[in-house]
């Protein structure tokens, strides 16, 4: 790659190439994993460009290809995996400039891809209607980097995950040829992009649609036993008339221990169930959770004073990857799993594994439609002591039916399906010939003989250099 | 019954006793029943009084009372087990009049129970939003009635029936006792009054719960045969991300026969999907479809021309009981059932009993959410040949693990869970202790002792006079 030169080619644009501010902007939430953070520590990439145009894309886009130059999209940073980090140095294309509200229209938004979740709902809520779903980082996180490497969060009880189709509409995409082009995908074609890390592609608006806005109230339900709370949490969300946004149980000790600003509500070892519920449906929901007994309401945010909301942050921020944040701000020897236990015995599941390990592994589930059908994905703390430890800990779960989306490897395939997905291989050597783009995280482009069934790690020559 | 003394006590309000029009306005839909037919055809109240406000209905009551004349309360008689109809004579209380949207808030709204169900959605559709659920009678039925005999409908793919907690936000209800009492009901009280057919209590005012309102494409997908368009429709139900509000499976030749007006898109003997899918989610929608492949698209109203559309009901008039209704109309011999195929193997279930009947009961399946998983609930066309073979063809299906919600009966116990309603009796006991609300149609009440495992039929003796 030719720095210089490219350099000159992008002469007017926002290039930043300090070291140390390059560093920080080479850089995600990686380092929830103790094993990415030993591995991805020192990446960096050399320059962070800001494009605030898709004219600027494409001129960089064209730069880069003709000086050998990788780029590495970038939203907020917020994701948990590496994925913003560009394991082979080059450029850094932050799109925080993109971040214009283009469209609302009823029942859908169209955006570029660096506007801020939070941002955009503030502008659709103006119509009565927000994003279908969010992650925790929903204040920080950008559209974009949610759909090139998210799966889902805050509303996935409702609406299912990125991946169904319906979820996102359409997107636009710049592809990283010696002519760049822009491609406008719908349908089945989604998938070519979406959850690929910006790897054959850079996706620059969005089109998703939206669901109805209201007020939400935050509550938590507290019990003595965690198992009951997850009963209670299932049963919740089999509860068709009663709308909930956020449906979570999380193991004691840690809603005592991690959710400092919670704590007065709690008991030291209780389990909480987190929901996020309509206002109009909460005579409903308190109805149901009298009948069905074992807990106890022990915070509602719409019966809570002015003076106790202060400083509380909302239940989303208690969920999803934000309660292992909460716990390695009070315990930084702890990291997490990704775990789906499948429909219908997911409850049994989790009673077993909840067994197996106890206060090694305690549990943090998340309630979500899938296929149809209501289950729980968990992201429970991991008590972590080795890797191997940790390795052993992920087997055990597989050998119990509850399949692991590791958030411990950089790569697509290894955090995911642990298989080539065909339609992004092919969808990147059309769009990416060079493989320029976020290079390091498709096995199937960087290594097509690599064998998923060894247990050997994935590791990319790219990150020794 | 003091009939003459009543009258008195009610001068000044709107009161009808033209025979003619008191039988007309004592009847409802109980026709699509040959056995009801037989039973309920000469049944006439003896007066029609029509009033205009609450404070009308507590003098009516108190009228009643004293002179020991039976109340029945209507809405738009759209029922179909007779529910609205005077078994015992006496007064019809005609609701029509009590037909205000009182307020609209985000999320729900309150109305007067004689408003008709798509004239609410008119004003509420200013601010965003519809009701979340409806009969096929949404253009003539009132929200009281369908509350106080209905059960779901369509949008029950999203939240399921009205029995569920959330469904209904709250009911305003008058008693029948000496002094009148107004109650406000709300959570698991809700059940003591809902789908009574207002046998326990008169309800003049509901709040429920709105959803987003959306332009809703009706779509036609025809199948060459019956079970791969189930299999579709189940599909499309349990795609989380792909929004319908209405998902039904319809068996050849039903659809070329009944649907006269859509006829030109469809092939004689071919099976149809019917459905009602937001126009966002048009695009996942085809994709899904092709991806399914076997059924073709063969109508859609978001590409149909304006000539076209001119004479076609929309599709929620093609679904629920306007299938029934549209088959009656051109083979009056026919009937039909209600069958519940449950999760999870409903589709099998629904193969085994087609294999059965063959176009003795040709299939039509309403695809709803029931305890929070996809599942059908079937209203098949029966070519009904005697009552004897009607209750074989109900025993079968009972025998092959589908219960029968018996359209061929007037009282609640025996339509519904064949027991008693202890909550509902109860009520009954304090709310109406002279047993003057809608005679005849709660068996736990009329005869305590009768016993729901014989095969015996309930006859209410008032109907002999």
């Amino acid at each position: 790659m030719d720095l210089d030169a490219l350099k000159m080619d992008l002469e007017g644009l926002e290039v930043e190439d300090n070291p140390q501010i390059v560093k920080q902007k080479s850089r995600d939430f990686f380092w929830y994993s103790p094993v990415l953070k030993r591995q991805l520590d020192d990446v960096a990439g050399d320059l962070v460009v800001t494009p605030s145009s898709e004219d600027d894309i494409l001129r960089i886009v064209k730069a880069c290809y003709e000086h050998d130059v990788p780029i590495t999209t970038r939203g907020a940073g917020t994701g948990n995996y590496g994925q913003a980090m560009p394991l082979a140095g080059g450029l850094v294309l932050n799109l925080a400039k993109l971040n214009k509200v283009l469209e609302i229209k009823t029942g859908s938004v169209r955006v570029q891809a660096g506007a801020i979740m939070a941002a955009i709902d503030e502008e659709t809520r103006a119509t009565g209607q927000e994003l279908r779903m969010h992650p925790s980082t929903y204040r920080t996180a950008t559209i974009g980097g949610f759909i090139a490497g998210g799966s889902g969060g805050v509303g996935s009880i409702n609406w299912g995950g990125l991946r169904d189709l319906g979820n996102i509409i359409s997107l636009r995409v710049v592809t990283m040829e010696e002519e760049p082009r822009i491609l406008h995908l719908t349908g089945t074609d989604l998938q070519k992009v979406s959850h690929a890390y910006g790897t054959n592609g850079i996706i620059t608006e969005v089109e998703v649609p939206l669901a109805a806005a209201y007020d939400w109230v935050d509550v938590l339900v507290a019990f003595n036993g965690f198992i009951d709370a997850v009963h209670y949490a299932d049963a919740m969300g089999n509860q068709d008339g009663i709308l909930t946004k956020e449906i979570a149980a999380v193991a004691g000790p840690v809603p005592y221990e991690y959710f400092l600003r919670h704590q007065k509500y709690l008991k030291k070892d209780q389990s909480v169930c987190l929901f996020m519920v309509a206002s109009f449906a909460m005579d409903a929901f308190m109805a149901f959770t009298e009948q069905f007994g074992k807990g106890s309401v022990v915070f509602r945010s719409d019966t809570a004073t002015e003076e106790e909301m202060k400083g509380l942050p909302p239940v989303y921020e208690l969920a999803w990857n934000h309660t292992t944040l909460r716990g390695l701000r009070v315990d930084p020897s702890i990291t997490y799993l990704q775990v789906l236990y499948p429909f219908p015995d997911h409850v049994e599941k989790v009673a077993k594994l909840t067994r197996l390990f106890g206060d090694e592994v305690p549990g943090h589930l998340e309630f979500v439609r899938f296929d149809g059908k209501i289950t729980c994905f968990g992201l429970p703390i991991v008590r972590y002591t080795s890797d191997d430890r940790l390795e052993e800990i992920m087997r055990i779960h597989e050998e119990n039916g509850c399949p692991i989306f590791n958030p411990h490897r950089y790569t697509l395939e290894e955090g995911g399906m642990k298989q080539t997905d065909a339609v992004q291989l092919a969808f990147k050597k059309e769009a990416d010939p060079k493989g320029l783009l976020n290079p390091g995280k498709m096995i199937a482009w960087e290594d097509p003989d690599f064998d998923f069934n060894s247990d050997r790690m994935f590791l990319f020559p790219g990150l020794a250099r």
